[in-house]
């Protein structure tokens, strides 16, 4: 199956693209690099050391004698993006390639708009590419679990059967997302839903919960290969912090009570989820949308499983209850539904002591690569401006500038990237 | 009560503006004459021949002595929109400066994408200003009952109260716009409820029916303040364009079967609806949502209103049934609620034959301004791009570049126009 990757330098899908490539599919990437930019930005970096894709590409078709093709360029330039669909030829589209941080899109104004531009714009350039030159591609969206935020009702898998006044109705869930990132993915969720229902497109939205992890069977091969794995308060995911925090022995900072649950799953079903929803496509003009997570935990259940699995390793794991920075429910009725990628034959891999252990001794491997300043909130909700940028001074602002610039209309004045498919070119920055 | 109108150049803009001023509130226009340039750009004009707002204020200033200030900038520009709300100090903003048009939106990929950038940006840079600088003034955003679309329950005022698997909540009620430009409104709700819940901000969304008419009592003391009666296929609502049709003996374009059910309204109840929601306004931290019609009509009971009033008229009407340009349900159940204005003390203007009398009397009128090519749908909502511009030649490119400048982040460069509070001045396209 031809698959492209949008975003496939990414924590998620770099993951998703060595794996679709190891299980036999054609696969090529799209990616501006930008995810590499905002580490700049925010004055962070991963706590693996990552090379440069074009590295990791060379080294992935030594190991396995497979090419990934590799298209440099911008979503949000409609030429590029157009011109890469018909090269490629897809089967599936699987987008990952938005601003995926709610604490980046909380930063302040610029950074709202920046998410909500970036994510929208950059979702209806890929569905009028895929009407115009793919109208028979399968779109596999990345959604988020918390677009639905926390009712006091089960939550369903996208659409919910309502009896009202004596009729009946199946409608979209309601949505109730708790941050201008968060609000992105259901602008999408929606402009989705509607090309689908005008122009018959097939799509799937997964609805992803929160991923920690970051080895897979084929990241694993070879140290050139290792993934991403952020710890920082802006893109850092809470269980990822915390086994960071516990290695170096901070205490683990528990947002409010720590009630906040939400769906959890590890790297290596997010991969096999989004495999599954390739090889079962929607049908034409269907809008299908998967809650992708395996376990409910709440903030405080991670704590307390990383302080006694940091015991058996014999360190001394506190946690420190701090205001919680987002507006949201601290306790809260939680039951989100998760069954239909199981039905489809997925296979959780559940949280498990091996894997925090692990987790733990990836933290520890690495422990001189920790910035521990910057695990502590910076981004408050409640504010309009937050100063998390101050610490990088100038340097900053250049990135910053250069993002919005990205989000202009630059594209349509021809100066964005043309679809280079070449494994050896990763040169994005200095055309920015 | 100081109230800054949005938008105030506009069909329902002006409309509100000078009632709210005859009504003796202190009112600012904030307006940037894009709407102008839309004309232009697709080659129409308002059956009624508008003055320049300047001429506008200045000659209601004579007859009344009431002053309106004019600040000429655009919402899209944050520096412009925050001093403007510094300068203005609103105690309530009504926001009507958005791209309204459904079809308009549905053109093609760049028509779609300026849409819900300006919308969605628009709507972000006033919610941030209002937080920046004037955290308790209450928000009057006009969205659209179209936000619905047409589900198989009842409608109610944006919240629906479930009860599922034996547990209840009230959530926000469940969205299915039917365009690019309603998924724009859509989007700005779920931004908005946010951020009256993280920031505290007080707004009201008006989710309006279709408008009809053009004449307030303030409108027709003088007939250099006639408002806009836009009566094309792009702009121009229903009924009003069924009348023009039926003054020039054209047949009415009923779209498919014509059982497409909405609520509707008279501008006279939009002007004194939005008065209502200034003067009651909703509390710090409420996101309210009103539904803003007073009557629920299908197009072919209109079309046949039309008819029977023109035969009285001595006007032979026919209905033509073309092809549904759009995708949406021709015969559908719809029952929306509409008590809440109601309850704050709205007492509506109902269509009535004196009414549809009144407006075919304006089409009689100015019909020597009346381009009946206009009228055939030519924005398939099937279609990925349509040749809707091609009329107006090379006119029609140099606007729609214009107008993506404006899209960009031009403002964060410095080149937005500055505040400026001067009834004389509507020098904005030589800017642009």
């Amino acid at each position: 199956m031809k698959i492209a990757v949008l975003g496939g330098d990414g924590y998620c899908g770099w993951a998703t693209a060595l794996y679709l490539s190891n299980r036999g599919h054609s696969v090529s990437i799209v990616d501006n690099f930008i995810r590499r930019q905002w580490d700049f930005e925010l004055g962070v970096q991963t706590l693996t050391p990552i090379r440069p894709l074009s590295d990791r590409l060379r080294i992935w078709q030594e190991l396995t004698g497979k090419q990934i093709d590799l298209f440099v360029g911008d979503v949000m330039d409609y030429e590029f993006l157009s011109s890469t669909i018909q090269a490629i030829e897809p089967d599936a589209v699987v987008h990952f390639a938005e601003q995926r941080a709610a604490p980046y899109s909380m930063i302040d104004r610029k950074h709202a708009v920046f998410t909500q531009v970036n994510n929208v714009v950059g979702t209806l350039n890929l569905l009028f590419a895929l009407r115009e030159f793919r109208p028979d591609c399968h779109l596999i969206k990345l959604g988020t679990m918390g677009e639905y935020g926390t009712p006091n009702i089960d939550i369903e898998e996208g659409y919910i059967t309502i009896e009202h006044n004596g009729r009946t109705d199946t409608v979209p869930y309601p949505k109730q997302p708790g941050s201008f990132y968060h609000l992105s993915k259901v602008h999408d969720s929606h402009n989705i839903m509607f090309t689908c229902k005008i122009w018959g497109l097939r799509a799937t939205d997964l609805n992803q919960g929160v991923v920690y992890g970051t080895t897979t069977d084929e990241v694993a091969m070879d140290e050139a290969l290792i993934n991403r794995f952020d710890y920082d308060e802006v893109f850092g995911t809470v269980l990822n912090r915390f086994c960071v925090q516990a290695a170096i022995g901070t205490p683990l900072t528990v947002y409010g009570k720590g009630g906040q649950t939400r769906g959890f799953l590890d790297i290596r079903d997010t991969v096999r989820c989004v495999e599954i929803a390739c090889l079962n496509p929607a049908a034409k003009g269907e809008f299908r949308v998967f809650n992708q997570f395996t376990e409910q935990f709440s903030v405080l259940d991670l704590a307390r499983m990383v302080k006694a699995e940091g015991k058996k390793l014999g360190l001394e794991v506190e946690l420190n209850h701090i205001p919680d920075p987002r507006v949201e429910a601290e306790e809260h009725y939680y039951n989100a539904k998760h069954s239909k990628l199981i039905e489809l034959g997925l296979q959780p891999h559940l949280l498990s002591d091996s894997l925090l252990d692990s987790l733990m001794n990836i933290a520890m491997k690495y422990r001189d690569r920790i910035d521990s300043s910057m695990m502590m909130p910076q981004v408050n909700w409640r504010k309009a401006r937050n100063d998390r940028q101050l610490q990088s001074g100038s340097a900053a602002t250049t990135s910053e500038a250069t993002q919005f610039e990205a989000v202009g209309v630059g594209a349509e004045k021809g100066n964005g990237h043309r679809a280079a498919k070449a494994t050896k070119r990763a040169a994005a920055y200095s055309k920015r």
